[in-house]
């Protein structure tokens, strides 16, 4: 027995096969957000969305130490007291995974099959990264920032610590935190206690958990989840262009009460309030406009104007006066640069950046 | 278009039919425990299982009442600053859904698809029931106490707000509780804000969430979630006995490190400290075994001695020498009326009240 035999590359769904048992053990351990939960400016404690890659370490706050080392003139390890004595920053942010909505690609990558829901808001506290950078003096040749966890696993026959990099230039940026709270609590161990990077805009995987090691260095990293997974690719063989901001995204909050089952959608004849919200990392959202027969034709929702929160989502609404029959609602953002959700996915191996408007079916019964 | 129409009778799976996306959107929402999270005593909020049939109310605590009425002589309506001022308990209790373990049934019921995480445990704040139902003052003539939540759907054809009966001696016992408190804080909204019912010992269908209702009568219950859900049968067309208390189980905290598609286990050889929890919600857990040959040969753990908390979980352990090789770990609890965990599920037509012996493959690789 080997790694590789344990470990084995990345594939595609056969046509018609149906979600595999490793599919379903992921989907019971990694969570999405319950879409109702966008009621919520904040997502409270528990319903954000979590994509755990290996297991949840056990760290200790008192005795963990922060590794700052590579090409700087003074590397240092810093407690977590050292941290919380340094100028600290809240952000808002909206996290989502940069594998949402892969499980409704056809052909289906095998992976962390999720739907739309993953996907969550907090308020994140900590020290901007670029006052420790500072500290240690970055050497005039730095590229990059690597990011090491202390989540340890297998993935496709590479054993590894979770590891990922960012620009210098993006990690100098004023809101990119070493953060220790989450929504003014201490992180969750679900949630990269003691210590998570925070990338505002960027997908989940960006954002670092269990952060013990931070390295400057002069050559772009290489690292698995840098090179190999999290790229945009259409052959197993290319090398892809890397995940970077999260692709502009509206969700509807489900109208009415659900199927148990189905969680197919009922609505009674009249008014319907139809909200939800809508995000994106990189240019902000400009507009959302909303459509009850799957896309065929659109109106314009009214979207909560800028509240400071750039990086968190907004609100947006629209009354629906439902009369009998059977409906699909969907909803799509545009940002400022013009980019709008399509109504069908573009297909990646992968299966990273989908942001094709979500579908709910919904039936209008007579009362 | 009818309910009927939406929302249609249970099924099982097809031979070789893959998990559905009906059963994934359930698993997306309704999340497991992820089993290294047994390291706690009390688990973190938001690793503690979950399962909502229908959506998450949103209720106001400040308006929130909870009418006490049917079979009693001086119904009422209570605030929660009412509850919150009559005498208080805390209670631990390991809550596991009836449903746990179902997607492993073959054929499978196709329902929540839960493998083995469907537990937790957690401290509860509350007003003992019986206080309440003092209070009221219940006609002699009672027989069970119905409580009824605010969360609202549609299953199998029948429109309704979830609803569950107690008999009345069990809804008297002093740790049946009106819990407003998870863990010392107030109940996050999928645990149930503000107050749910804890049945210690029970599955958690019993635990009603977003409490706004408790009647007495003086017949047994025979809404939904009774007499048709929740019910062992082999046949569709039998009435079935009803799921009561938690059977005994045993789950090991998965050695080693995963491979982030299979969860497979890689161990180094040498020492490998295998530990985990047992629980039971009828008779005490009694001993825990543990094997690495997918239970053809048993070893007794060390079980921790009672410590007070009838309710919850108690931690074994065991030590293992690893050697080269592959292996399945598995473990088995016995209560103290020697009932003990199966290797191979009993088959039942709702997939309830499953307890076969999780398996975890392992391999042991040379350093």
């Amino acid at each position: 027995m080997r790694l590789d035999d344990i470990s084995t590359p990345g594939r595609l769904a056969d046509p018609d096969e149906g979600i595999t048992g490793h599919e379903l053990a992921l989907a019971a351990r990694n969570h999405g957000m319950p879409l109702e939960a966008m009621r919520y400016d904040l997502t409270p404690p528990g319903l954000h969305y979590l994509l755990i890659h290996y297991d949840i370490p056990y760290l200790d706050g008192e005795t963990w130490r922060l590794t700052v080392g590579g090409s700087v003139r003074r590397p240092r390890a810093l407690t977590l007291a050292a941290l919380q004595g340094m100028p600290q920053r809240t952000v808002r942010v909206t996290m989502e995974c940069a594998g949402n909505g892969r499980a409704r690609l056809e052909p289906r990558p095998i992976s962390q099959p999720w739907l739309v829901e993953a996907v969550g808001t907090a308020e994140w506290t900590g020290v901007p990264l670029r006052h420790v950078l500072a500290a240690a003096q970055v050497d005039a040749a730095a590229e990059e920032v690597v990011f090491t966890g202390a989540d340890h696993g297998v993935e496709r026959g590479v054993e590894q610590d979770f590891q990922r990099s960012l620009p210098l230039a993006e990690a100098c940026e004023d809101e990119v935190l070493l953060a220790y709270a989450m929504n003014g609590a201490p992180l969750a161990p679900q949630h990269g206690y003691p210590v998570r990077l925070i990338a505002p805009g960027w997908y989940g995987m960006a954002h670092v958990k269990w952060l013990v090691r931070i390295d400057v260095v002069t050559e772009p990293f290489t690292g698995f989840q840098q090179a190999v997974a999290y790229r945009l690719r259409q052959e197993a063989d290319e090398p892809g262009a890397p995940i970077t901001r999260i692709a502009p995204r509206a969700l509807v909050i489900p109208p009415g009460f659900p199927d148990f089952m189905s969680r197919a959608r009922i609505v009674p004849p009249g008014r319907v309030l139809l909200e939800g919200r809508a995000w994106s990392g990189g240019s902000p959202v400009a507009g959302v406009e909303v459509s009850v027969d799957a896309g065929r034709s659109w109106t314009a929702a009214d979207l909560d104007p800028p509240d400071g929160h750039r990086w968190a989502w907004r609100r947006w609404r629209l009354d629906w006066t439902a009369t009998p029959g059977s409906y699909v609602l969907t909803a799509r953002a545009t940002d400022a640069h013009g980019d709008i959700q399509p109504t069908e996915q573009v297909w990646n191996r992968g299966g990273f950046s989908n942001n094709a408007a979500q579908q709910i079916p919904v039936t209008c019964l007579t009362g």
